[in-house]
């Protein structure tokens, strides 16, 4: 079967912002592979630390939580990578490993963060680490003993204020077949509930676009931006 | 059978720019249909007028035998709107004509010019003009006895200097299959011989682009930037 | 009281972009003057053209009415110019005509379309036509018996797919006390309904972005990109 | 002697923006001409009109004489077209003579404006005028006749408030040798005096840049943007 | 009263960028922080370089009396931070520390270098800085036992070459009020000298534009370009 | 004599790229020094890979080789740095020792990548790291010993996928006085075969184009874009 590969700067970004293909993908049967590079505790999980006496050991413990039945609710494997946020700073190695994750698992599609953030630099750095490890992956000297990897499409996923990250869409995914996967997957994520509804709406409103572009009635749809020219055969019919 | 539109300013655009496009579909029976609103006449039949005597009528009657004999090898219906070049003017009548035309033909892609040339305004104007006529193709009160059409990606192919008219290909297609045909059809334009060999390479270089971001072995490419985004219902394997 | 001006290219235009700030200022006792270049009755009425037997003068009739009830719920001062839509053509005496309007309501700030729209080419002359409106405005030698205008804020509200339209926002409207307003108005516009509840949502997500960017709990706001710089005399206090 | 053509928009526009060009060039015993497509009645003669009782035809007369001497000054063949401004129109027939001119004068280069400015869109359509007319003198097929002109360099010179006019200049003029040519040009332009020290600190400005560039001490200069690439046999040496 | 921060790559930065902002809040009683991240003694003192003999740290001690004088004139308490320049090289502490400085100081703006500037990497990267200490300093889990900062708008000064560095103002700051202390402030900057009348010229042009796009007579102004979006609650009344 | 300095990636960038404007200007008596950063041992050297029992060292081995050849037969002077490549990290230490490079070459240009590269990461530090080094070469205070250097033009040559990397020539140089020469200077390029025809096309590609941007007649060219704007005491006659 094949796979797919998320590169996510905090544990949640992967479900709000790819969840669905995650689930879509997952239930044809695909291996879907998450790294997280942080668990996003000291600037993602704002409700945890309103609490009296919290401590970072706790918001990690209950992020992880949240994250392990998350991935587990879309089908995922996970991979915890433990690196602090806010700010996050990713060192070659931990490249190299993501290069070697890539040749690993073989995906079809990466999906990860777009080069273009100002309210969020672990974002804007999870994009440049995932680009970097996938063009380390196909170079052939780079452990060489171990076969290089294919080039892979990069598709990039939606920032929480696109206009302004210079993220523009080129291709929606209809998620409709899962989208009920996807809130409940929303729903593990406690300490970042005031984006249950926030991304409800994302999805709506990606979807009406969708069919707007399609003119294929569409409710709930991903939106991304693919960073390398698509190659193909033939041109689809309608 | 499904079928495709090309829209081209002047009599070889089509041919040079989206030949591969036009063989490899009709090949595989689908109705192919070019629209040129220009025989490029005064501005792109230099060799002609170097002959002595040359009269716009003399100029138009070659372009037309030889545009006729490129679109009947690439397998296209081809209609000849008339309009002239170096400058074109182009009215509304003419607009609404092609929205009813793209009601007609109910292509599954448009093939025209990228918006910005600016070392060809008549290119510029022909991708304003393609735009517009397929926004007024869906607009119900626009003779509303037809039934509208359905939205239509439009695929703007290469311009001469790519890198400053703006145009960043996203999507390349494998001509391998058909390149021997587009090379032929070249070879009808006699007033551009000058543009065979350089749109050879054209091919060439697209090709080797294409296996760089494929990994598939391909030796002739056309190069797309899409002006919607797509949507689909999942992700391609590799 | 000081006075807004909106010009919209179609009848529905202002209320799902700028109804809020519409509302807002009139329930201030602002002056506030909407002018329509069109009802977009052959364009945007797609659900009145569904129903047998429709003729452009019914969908004109029906549009008209929407409209004028959508002014009255948002307190505004209707103008409808008549022009036809899909597409829109203005003529230098319509622009001269608007260049006296800004004169005659002297204008705090103009609100209407961005430049660009790749999927609607009114809304993109529309924003080009107020802009040279405002423009003519302002040249002493037009109708110079006429006190010049002074110069006037142009804020341009939200495309549909603003990612792909190169809009960004830089403005930020709190409409909280006027959201029911608002939204009551978006119930006038029966011939588009489905866009009662998108922009509902527009509305929310622009309403939580809002409140990022302020450290202040706002619901709904809407977005605009101003065209000019301001100048102001300090920095506010936060 | 080699040629330089300035197409300006407005009676003043050569004036601020290429005075040091045209009198450098004259100096030296080019040919430079100027053409403007209007007077700036309306739009830039701002100080005529707050005079009593003033009319079109007096603003014109004072505005000719003006723009006269200033040419005389600066040593430029002037031609006025005599077209309108804000708003200005510009047919078919003006740009076909404007090809003409090109193929008659025979320029090394074209001075012009730049393709944005959002508060002057009389610039923004004169810069459009200028490229179109340099393409069809190139057009074999346009006046068969007349041999058709070669490729020339068009220059754009620097609009009022460039950061938002989206111009870049990559092309400083060292004109010190012949700025007080310049200013006394200036000098000329009654109805616009506000603009006198406004573009002498320009000339300053630029001159310190293009020392910052070239490490050589410049006084003052001009600022162009270059629209099409140059072709050289070598790098220059320092 | 509240108050503001500037964060300066080089020990003159604010003074030639901001200096009236500084001057003009301070002026009516607000805490006006200025932090250097260095004294900008290798690459921005070149006048004391051709002196005879000179050393680093003599060229640190001059410069940090200078610097001290023009923010004593100013009005602005001063942290020099003693980083190199020419490269500059900044660690993660050194963002941390800027972060609490945010907490501490609770700016109602912060002012810095924009992001893009290809003759000055020591911006650059102070603009980036900046950025990130911004948004680490809202991160509730940095420091989770002092209470985290609200978002703090940024505004970018004035690069040198502003067209080249992608800088576009959309805020002009009228600093006729206290150009005079601005003035004063350069003339402590004796390494610079060179620079006193280069930037009342851009005070003077900045002035002119604020002019126009106001309306109001101005005659010094400062521009800057704001990084996030502002919120409001209405608009402003001219 | 004067001279020219080229910073290249990998061992192979410069003779791609440049190596026309390396053997026009060291045939006509320049000093042409180029600087590789590494060898592209691990990245691009993929037809070594293929061979069994292949190591670094013999990599490296093999092209130190090639790269010593190619250099030879364009005729420059060439210093091979050593880094590592896929991904190639550079250290302060690195582009000081460029810096001075620069101060002790004295070149009138510096060539090297242009700074967007999403294919090639080691493309775009390198173009950074020799944009800091030339910077520094300037500041009077970094080595105050030795001269500081005047400003250099940096000459960007071609990335391989142009248009998705942001980058446009605005400089075509006429290399057919020594295409044969490059042409050469390929063929000693022995684990990088699969390109000796793309980059014989490239130079084609770019002669057409720069035949029509000058209408003299040229077969091969290389295409530059530049970083800084350039300063000139005339405009060239054609």
């Amino acid at each position: 079967m094949p796979s797919g590969l998320v590169i996510s700067a905090h544990a949640a970004d992967f479900v709000w912002r790819s969840g669905g293909a995650i689930a879509l993908h997952a239930r044809e049967g695909w291996d879907m592979h998450v790294v997280c590079l942080s668990l996003g505790a000291r600037g993602e999980s704002a409700k945890l630390w309103r609490q009296e006496g919290m401590t970072l050991d706790r918001v990690n413990a209950e992020r992880t939580d949240e994250t392990r039945r998350a991935a587990d609710v879309l089908g995922a494997n996970l991979r915890l990578l433990g690196h602090l946020d806010y700010p996050m700073r990713i060192t070659e190695d931990t490249i190299l490993q993501l290069a070697d994750t890539i040749r690993e698992v073989a995906p079809s599609f990466i999906l990860s963060h777009a080069p273009g953030d100002p309210w969020n630099f672990d974002h804007e750095l999870t994009s440049r680490v995932a680009q970097e490890a996938q063009i380390i992956s196909q170079a052939k000297g780079h452990n060489p003993q171990v076969p290089s990897a294919k080039p892979v499409p990069i598709l990039m996923y939606e920032p929480h204020q696109p206009e302004n990250s210079g993220w523009k869409p080129d291709l929606y995914l209809n998620i409709d077949p899962v989208f009920d996967l996807k809130r409940k997957a929303f729903e593990c994520m406690d300490a970042q509930e005031w984006l249950w509804d926030y991304h409800t709406r994302v999805a709506l409103q990606r979807g009406n676009q969708a069919w707007l572009n399609s003119g294929t009635r569409i409710t709930h749809a991903e939106a991304y931006q693919t960073l390398f020219p698509r190659v193909v055969s033939s041109f689809p019919a309608i």
